[in-house]
């Protein structure tokens, strides 16, 4: 369940399989393994790739994360809704994926409006830089990114972690490289619609609320959202924004996640693995 | 070894020692524990504190991280350093930690030299805002951020384990809440020198490069860097700019990490468990 597992072979045919939607998020190289009384010796080993990828919109640069190069697309339109560049998917016109010798560029054209609120945030952090959480660069600016309100009904505790189960079997990319995490939508009865994984757990989630847009919005809004990480804060603003009303992580949340969470209505779980979990805000959402 | 490790109690003697010398990393809280086919039971447990720390500059608030309220006068030490804002300890000739309601801020006198380069990058940035990459914001920038060349003797192999083995005991605040990472220094002979906790691991290494700088530079340049998390390149650039020549993750790396030490002359070994280790760049470094 955690991105430390790692079978000792992988065939292939899945890498092969996995690569096909996207680029590479894997690369083969020579290692050399070592056990305490043995002789060391080199294999081919599977590792996962981390390339920068700009986010361009209207033809300026805004942020480079590190991820893996995967449904960039997805990432592209999760990014844009996660950070509340964009209020929908509508205002993004179009997405265009260009390799460079540097790394990945996104360019999005997105709605006048979007790019006005935009260049005007950037505009009141002239001869600045930002860092650590998104561009926020001063603690007043970070006390207004308050999540939205999300609604939702019960869930099950059986559904949850059913589709906590189910996961493993779909993380293609940790199973060759073991070095990803995942973010998972499972609908209200347990069923895993979608999985996407990155070197990072935030990318990983934006990957998954851009391709959450192509689910109808009953589904989503009765559905719960699976992290392979802990829960930190940034991951409940990112689900709140997503209209996702329920959070399962497989380890620890912070406090700040689990006071944000409950005052924004999400129901948030935590160590979540096998036959158990504990739950950290709004526990009446959850049926056992 | 990873963090998710978790015992079912902790007593509460082990957290008021940890926190003598610091803030506060974790706070108690009322958490509903759910287990299949049994009741629901509310209890008490210990959650990482998440807080946001701003890295504050001769009067000009810099960056913004999420962080554990713990060794912070480490921290704003050694992002400084590890950041490539201050050249050397020496630079930083006063650190003033103020809580607010906010957050809390790290206040740094630093040296002519060091501001006006940091103001020189902050003007090249008139009217963006970065994010993802410690403020980088466009591709070119961040191919310029080469980690700079270590050089060491050779590590044993079961100095390294055994190093890695002593570190769970170490993790104090992890072993209270489940949800931090730790970076660790150990001597060429596999003795666990300084250990630092943080929900961020660029944080727990920030902080550990913070301390190391108590050490003499003969211990620090002949010893190993040990992380509890996977290793993406920023840990590399870190480990590279304190001039340490070994770093050991308990994870996988990624091929942009493996890149990064091959070029720097970082020996880097991954998945180092138990009795075991896999090595992806300077294999020669190590004596098994």
């Amino acid at each position: 369940m955690s991105t430390d597992q790692k079978p000792q072979a992988a065939p292939d045919t899945a890498f092969h399989s996995a690569v096909q939607r996207i680029a590479q998020p894997a690369a083969q190289q020579t290692v050399t393994r070592y056990r305490l009384g043995q002789p060391a010796h080199s294999e081919h080993d599977w590792l996962a790739q981390e390339v920068p990828v700009a986010m361009v919109y209207n033809g300026i640069s805004h942020a480079v994360m590190m991820a893996s190069p995967s449904d960039l697309e997805d990432f592209g339109r999760g990014f844009s809704l996660a950070e509340g560049i964009v209020d929908h998917a509508g205002q993004i016109y179009d997405l265009d994926i260009q390799h460079t010798e540097e790394g990945i560029a996104l360019h999005m054209d997105i709605a006048g409006a979007a790019f006005d609120r935009l260049k005007q945030k950037r505009r009141s952090l002239t001869g600045r830089t930002g860092c650590g959480v998104c561009g926020t660069e001063s603690l007043a600016m970070l006390a207004q990114q308050v999540p939205p309100p999300v609604q939702g009904a019960q869930v099950s505790l059986q559904a949850l972690l059913q589709a906590l189960q189910a996961l493993p079997a779909q993380q293609t990319i940790n199973q060759l490289t073991g070095g990803l995490h995942a973010a998972a939508f499972a609908d209200a009865a347990g069923n895993l619609l979608l999985v996407r994984e990155d070197v990072g757990r935030h990318n990983a989630l934006d990957k998954l609320i851009g391709a959450l847009q192509s689910l109808p919005v009953e589904i989503r809004s009765q559905g719960m959202v699976l992290m392979t990480s802990r829960a930190s804060y940034e991951l409940i603003v990112k689900t709140c924004r997503a209209g996702i009303p329920t959070l399962a992580c497989v380890s620890a949340p912070t406090t700040l996640a689990v006071q944000l969470a409950q005052q924004s209505g999400l129901c948030l779980a935590g160590f979540a693995r096998g036959q158990a979990c504990v739950v950290y805000a709004h526990a009446e959402r959850i049926r056992d």
